[in-house]
């Protein structure tokens, strides 16, 4: 870290000139701290939350990594796949928003929400840890986001009464366990790009997603594709990034 | 054969009572032709139609199998799987109804329609083979048959627009390949059992059907069974079968 | 939930007619709770069972949708894949009768039984709770069930001795794991739809009901399908829906 | 198609209000050939190319189903994995632009390019048909397209040489065979979104492009999302529909 | 080959003791003929027929091998996987039994029968170039061999019928593709070896014989064990080996 | 129970003749617990031990199971897949030899050994449950066993210095997981039946033991079948079952 | 390529320095075909041969990529996976070498062999073209190498005859289908690092050489490690690159 | 045990010559404690470490083998797959250096480095467990090692800054887990052998390592083969092996 922070300094100080700093970051892009190497180009362009996926990481290396994005100026940082008991230990070091269905945490601020709506729809109520990690990314990242629950295809219905939200949204993320066809009759009432999560909900010939995941990449319907199997974050990033599109411009 | 002919002309001549004719074909119930034991119990008891499985067999073989089962009194025999050019070879020893699209031979005739409507439904053009294979099936064992083709959950307004057809079916035969979601909508639209059949067509992860299975398996749809893909004859048994219940009580 | 009462109400007080309360309930078919969207299409129609799956939910919501259905008139409810711990917390709140070896939680009263006789075999002594859960599905919905447990292939005898069950049933639901081969020998011996549903039992290259689910899709006996893995839910409720064709009309 | 077009013809002649002739191509949304139902939807809305897949559909169906396209007013029809010898047969009918490498068959006129770029990079020479059917389809679509080919992994430094390309692209499809790292990489170099577009290209391990596919699911790059293993024709289509975002509005 | 028939020599002309021959042989036990190298321990312990698996093999190939045995004293020669074609030209170099139905062709005379009945049963008529390959392998290797062909168990009454061969029999070889239930039957009736051969007969959920392997490994009957799919050639063998257990002490 | 037993004191003072308790066995071969179906052919044709598979079973059903079969003059029962703590549990009811290695229990008396060795071999250390469940199974069916443990192939001396074991067995169990290499290795030395038993040992790519299965399935040792992964005791009953071949007749 | 050229000739001339060069070198270190960009980094370090991947490129791609790799000054060039047809289209504009059972095409002059023996050893006759394909390529890249062919471990005395070979090797090739148990005999055996390729060689659960490859992956052997499936070229090219450490120090 | 120094002594002793002794030796190459048979092979010849394998073997058998090597002679022991709580059982009887992180115990004097350097290379914090077990044993077999972890794909400068380190290697492991892509890259820039380690680090259609295994297989970079998910030690072995090649000649 100290490199980077030193760099910075000497530009203050007017000791180098931006130009070289500019030359330094590219070539040192990042700190190591030997078990990470944190990344800083993303914030550096675009001041946006940087993300630290938990799962595989000691309480301590979550801390660690966090304090230096902390210490480099990030603003906002969200952790993925972190159980509420980790969550409770980073807490006693950095102030944590846990967010338990998602298994989320936040820290520092919320952004401010920018146009387009994301609809976050789902085939089923045991997809909600799944959805709730895709909604609160895309909120942290500045979105407005509009929750379907449990409105799977074999009460078409439900589905149905909702099709204003879906032909008005700028992209939706739609995820379903099971046999996955949430994904390819939204497919078809849209006209908006379609991110497909295949969640682990189910048993058996589930396969742990697997069938999900072959029915969403088979949908027969356009603008269709698919995310890992329960990364409902990948499909918050993504759908955030979809719906800025345009506006950045 | 010889065996259950001479049984049968000893009752007729008098020469041995019917009750002992009817012991001796209970426990040597079937023709041993070397490479087939055609089963004639079936026919005994219910007069329906008798299928050959054309697939693995010779024009020889299948010739060889109609002639036993016709000089044993058969009148309808179903030939499935059966190409075009070993149906012209059969075609010369007997004569045969070919329908190319569903690859199926008929010999004799086809039975009158009974009470209830058998609606099948395909995804796409392309599972048509399958689906003339289960409608001429259900034809030929007695049934009204309602085809529904090329209504997949992309444009699910195509599939709508026939709800009575599904409302009103006694049963339901949902054909589909790529990602199979057919079998899950129409299970929910549906009160009737709905008979699902994965088929091959589709590319890359469909896995030759295997994604439309395993989907179809899946379904969160009650009322909803599955059989092999492509498996059109099955199903198209399976729905007179189920129509017919309550009918010879 | 207030909506759907609210038209009601307005009916029965002359406020709206019934033609319009019928237009309403059906672009509003559901409750919308957050979590779950409970479906009363099929209440309203049938008058027979609602159900709950049990797996992925809290008891809260199954409490919370369960007090809805109720709420709303349903006379029973089945609640499937219930775990003692969570059918001791839901019987907090609502009168529960638990069976724990079909693990299945029923609210309120069990129909009469109807006409026609529903077969329930097993491979062997541990594909028990899948069976319990089918049979006790097909009485909540108005069935007689005739059970035949441990009944597998390898001792054909004992299968054998069973044929008259098996000759008169009116569907038959073949459970079993490992080589799953009780499927193909009932639905040679039977006149009936059958309906197989392969199990988890089983070790090694049974790989969790693989084995078993691919034999049965594999099935060289005519009129069988296949529902999901353990899903012995699945297969209660579509025998009973087979049971009752013809009865209704 | 009559009907349709009868209800246009009523609008023009006064004989129906433009109200009534909506509604009735809202309930009736489609022409039924028999053997397909083309949905006229999405063309109404927007006047877009319409797709026809030419896989499993014979020349006849293909010829059929564009004419009905045609007569109705489309005036671009895309038609993807048609090979050389069906694309003659059509093109006695109607003219064609057929482009081989892609398989892509065009009739009509190609629409004008829209603003923001979209760049399609391939692993390697041998994943060019599945690029060419991208590309097409992207351009058929009204995009500017950069093609990248043979910029593998391997030689990483190929891939740097045309960062410029990569950082400025609105969305990037990245297609690969073999191990599929391609959109890895490119995720990490790209601040927009990037379609993985897996192939059937390599051998042994490859297993028809499930390698490539489950590496790309497993992208430790956020932004990167998947479609069916070869499926060239999606990735372009939902490349169009991400680049034309807030071009719309 | 001229190392061993030097040794050979050299023992017949006294130029060395059969005890020096015994030993050079031993560590010197094959002929190297660059692309293969025949293996002559066997035949020159037990003087029983040698094999050469054909396929991947040209004929040139075969015909050294075969040569090269023949040369050494071998008595009979078993080619087994031998299309036709192949099989015609080596019977131009090598005077050959060609059986094609087992693909199987024999160089030599075929020993007598000895001892013991080996029951080869198939679940249809389709399954019999496995059956075959397994008979002829099984008789030139010097074995009694009833065949028991199409007795799959959808029709268990065929195979009932046969009860004393399957009682009496000193071992089985079962043959059954699509859910492969044979061996399990077989095995719950006999009190012997059951040796069971899956086949790829049988299409979609069939996997090219993955089902009946599956199967016929979680097989719920003890005795039963299992060789590759199609591998006729390694149950006719084994069969025979276990029928002359006890035979040669 | 009672009903055999009535039988047979029927027999004994003379109420029925013996012709007439042989047809009642017949057709009556088993006795109906409810949840499980003994079956007394077998015991009744051999007087060799019973087996109770374990696993999936109450320690109350076990005892009930047992307690009927020792009531039928039953000598020696063999329980396998039983963990201690079932084990205890059953041995305060029946008296019982638990072997903890092999997790079986053994009620009675153990059978004098038979003329024929069995040579049971494992690749590894982590092999010996499976192996001791095969080692004792065999030995109760009253065989001389001979254990051959951690002669894996990558030391492939270890397997050469017991070369004479082998080449002296009857019959051979190969017991490997990993690669499972072993059965290809000592199929090549020996001129008996190996049985190969697959174990789930390794980790990985072993996949649950699919690896050594695989292998085992693919060898190119003729001689050579295979059992369910991990199953010792269907090695033990079939490696039993050959080695008594001619003994008995 | 002319850039490259045209960078190098102004080195010559004096035009640029030869560091102002080496970094235009670096920064651009490939040609644009279009179809292809062939690397030079590697040739201008080392001087040795280059390789063309010839599956899935036309001839004329092949001879272009040829024409701009000696354009360049590439003396040796390796074309692997090249049927004899396309050769035969490429030996019209460029001078080939074809070997056709190893599928090989070699333009230019293989290099002198230099210390170090590589072995190269197969199962069986079938693994020929994949070893052919290894020992040709360690061959053209400047190897001795030792080709030991159908020593496969069914018959382990035909490998322990080589044992010196093996013993005295720097790096082996071991190559293997069906079960692929090869590699760890060998890898027992050796001392040096073991290169083991699984083939498609075998059939059923051979499935086209994952069996081998599982097998490989899981070898108790250690110093194995694995290359794809037929991958004769990657193991000759790893092999040649071991051989050769400590020779260019 | 005693047999072997038994030998010795004598040797020692003059009892026997060392010629007699080393062939005693040959033939009895090992030790048998009965549940294992240590090699003493690889010591005799070379004096480096030995390695237990720790998973699957109880801590007494784990002392059991460690004394018996000790007693023979052995400096250095390996203990991999040692669990905390295994490793402080055996610490009880054998002073022990244990490594959590790696899961290794060392028993015995670390050697010194030799020339050469091993890279080792991770794509996340989370394969550290996996790079350590390779670190380390590298270490104890001799070697040089350089750490680089957290450098994957998705940042390619993290990578691109160790271009040096990669570069100079001598060998290098390249690890990683979900897509795997990090071992593709690498081999492309560096010109040494690379072992590519996949790891179980991921979810979903990570399927346990199984993505990064076949990612990692069909590398489109030349020089890189591939050990089993997780394997460690395999990988650290390997490259001491070929980091050794030309030192000891």
């Amino acid at each position: 870290m100290s490199d980077i922070k030193e760099i910075l300094k000497k530009v203050a100080s007017g000791e180098i000139t931006s130009e070289a700093a500019e030359l330094k970051l590219k070539t040192q892009p990042f700190e190591d701290l030997g078990y990470a190497k944190p990344d800083y180009h993303r914030a550096v362009r675009q001041g946006i939350a940087e993300v630290i996926y938990g799962a595989g990481k000691t309480a301590e290396q979550i801390v660690g990594i966090a304090h230096s994005l902390a210490a480099y100026g990030q603003e906002t940082i969200l952790i993925t796949r972190l159980d509420a008991e980790k969550a409770a230990e980073v807490n006693k070091e950095i102030s944590l928003d846990y967010r338990d269905t998602g298994r989320i945490g936040i820290i520092g601020k919320i952004p401010e929400k920018r146009a387009g709506k994301i609809v976050i729809a789902t085939g089923g109520t045991s997809d909600m840890p799944v959805a709730e990690e895709a909604a609160i990314t895309a909120e942290v990242f500045g979105n407005n986001v509009v929750r379907l629950y449990d409105v799977g295809v074999a009460g078409i219905h439900r589905l149905l009464y909702h099709s204003e939200d879906i032909m008005t949204a700028r992209v939706i993320v739609a995820i379903a366990g099971m046999e996955g066809a949430l994904a390819s009759v939204i497919g078809g009432l849209a006209d908006c790009p379609v991110i497909a999560v295949p969640t682990s909900v189910g048993y058996g010939a589930a396969f742990g997603g697997l069938a999900a995941l072959l029915s969403m990449l088979n949908s027969c319907a356009s603008g269709v594709s698919v995310v890992n199997i329960d990364n409902g974050f990948g499909a918050g990033y993504l759908a955030s990034m979809i719906n800025h599109i345009g506006l950045d411009e």
